[in-house]
């Protein structure tokens, strides 16, 4: 099933103010869905529909959020998302630390009482846009084992850095060597998975993926992983009023409840530090620095973080958008279950 | 030889002064480089010292630097420093940082011209001492590949993240899987090194660190750790008015000029984001599911970022700081040059 851009917007847009959402929340999710699958970030785009659109049902994710500010300086805020779809409420939260990092210098903007919020990049993007360095992080359910441990623990918690240049450099990436999708897809096809990847249930590396998925996803980058991991885990937990560890739930689906994860997002102005032309040369010379590197053997062009999404993102746009077929049927059913003909939105 | 971690501070302090630094430089310098091989970084102690004594005597570290403010918000400030020590800069930063997350909840400062600080955890762990977060990062001379390139282009640059709680969680580590330092001891002991580490001249993977001394130094955690060092590089590099990339000189030892080298660090008071008393618990409930996690075989506990450093510490102030004889032999011959008596300063 291939789809356009606008289509999948669509339908998203359709379905969630069908089920409650206003205009609003409804463009944003959007927007951030497709952008996901857009970029190749099948995970964080219509696959992870149906999850939220049954929390909405449920009521564990709230249409017509009540989003509200409850602490500020002139630098920082606390935002109260109101168990609001995360996607409005991240974009929320991120223009807030734009608009005050141009007052300031810098602005830090913490969320809690929110949900999953789709590729962490987009938002990271619009400090980008603004002229701005963009950085966040999330916690999600706990996934990854502690550096000696055996249980899962920590979330894959996303770090997005963006900074401005054309492309923009945006790094987005999870805390675990790889995502548990992964494993899920390798245990639906019999396949294995390699040996770093995650343990098992005795804390043992594991390349079934069957005994993988009752263990742990292991940190990237071992125990630098798991240092990094944890106090990002701090940054969108504890410091921002969430969860932290187990504790964090429902950020994959809020089921028996309302997610208890949290963001904390940081935007940062050049103006601050110096001239702006000066830091945009700095960034392009670096940049040519990197590109004009002698390659290993096999390999084409030196890519910047960022650059194989932003390539995957221009071939979509023109050809369309992949969607799996699992994916397409799940989201037809629930959209019967809805009083919904997902055909007819699609055209 | 060992020596006490008083000991080394007043060797270090005398032979700073008596090479023209002021008390306050000489006295910050001796503190942080003494932590340093107090908490076992090794490479960031006394080892480090007589390249800062050549370059103080070359005049390519200056001694009673201007340090100045060239740029200021309320919450964030850029930092000119002179081209003096490392440590009383970055000391200064940090302090400036915390004075403004102290008023704005987040204070950020940017710093260049200045010189190799020792260890990065020691400035996060200033901020945790006054109840705020603590972050920092600063560049080197590149030593490190880009993905799929095959010569050193990005520094190891330090990432420091500082906690509030008792021991801090204090995470403190370098881009590179394993420092350069640790090549070099390899080299001389005519041991191989893990195949991870490096890579040769040519691109591959090599376990002989001759040849990896011609190659480069690989990225942590692969492609990640490799978006995170250049991210770092752009934070601590063009966004603070210092170089980036292989123009990045003089952080072992700025030989034929000054160092173009730069840092950047971010406090954050929790009281902006919360209750101070709710964040403590929320971090104290995390480290405490962490410390109760089922243990991989032959794993006695599950340790914090920072917890093997303070073990170390408190190990070394009671039984002394093991120095390797030709750090000793090294110093007493600069000090000869000096003029100074090595061993009189130990008394």
């Amino acid at each position: 099933m291939i789809i356009t851009f606008e289509q999948e917007k669509s339908i998203i847009r359709a379905l969630l103010q069908h089920i409650g959402a206003n205009e609003q929340e409804a463009n944003v999710t959007a927007e951030v869905l497709a952008e996901g699958d857009l970029r190749g970030f099948a995970s964080h785009g219509l696959l992870r529909f149906p999850y939220i659109l049954r929390a909405l049902k449920r009521g564990t994710i709230v249409p017509n959020a009540k989003v509200r500010v409850v602490r500020e300086t002139p630098a920082t805020a606390l935002i109260d998302g109101g168990h609001g779809l995360g996607h409005p409420v991240a974009l929320r939260a991120m223009q807030l630390a734009i608009e005050k990092a141009k007052k300031q210098g810098i602005g830090a903007v913490g969320v809690y009482n929110s949900n999953h919020f789709g590729i962490a990049g987009y938002y990271a993007e619009l400090a980008v846009r603004e002229g701005l360095v963009g950085m966040m992080t999330t916690t999600t359910d706990a996934l990854v084992h502690p550096w000696g441990g055996v249980e899962p623990m920590l979330g894959t918690n996303a770090l997005a850095v963006g900074i401005p240049n054309d492309p923009p450099i945006l790094l987005d990436m999870a805390m675990s060597v790889a995502a548990r999708g992964k494993l899920v897809k390798a245990m639906k096809e019999g396949k294995s998975i390699p040996e770093n990847w995650a343990i098992d249930a005795e804390g043992n590396p594991t390349t079934d993926p069957k005994k993988a998925l009752k263990g742990a996803l292991s940190p990237f980058g071992g125990v630098k992983g798991y240092g990094l991991a944890l106090v990002l885990e701090v940054l969108a937990g504890p410091l921002v009023g969430a969860a932290a560890g187990k504790e964090v739930v429902g950020t994959l689906e809020p089921i028996q409840g309302f997610s208890t994860k949290g963001d904390f997002m940081i935007a940062i102005d050049p103006a601050a530090f110096g001239s702006v032309e000066d830091f945009k040369k700095r960034v392009q010379g670096f940049v040519a620095q990197l590109k004009s590197s002698r390659r290993a053997p096999g390999v084409k062009e030196i890519l910047l973080p960022g650059e194989p999404e932003f390539q995957t993102r221009e071939k979509r746009l023109r050809e369309g958008i992949p969607i799996a077929d699992e994916v397409w049927s799940e989201l037809e059913q629930i959209a019967k279950e809805l009083g919904v003909v997902l055909k007819e939105l699609r055209e």
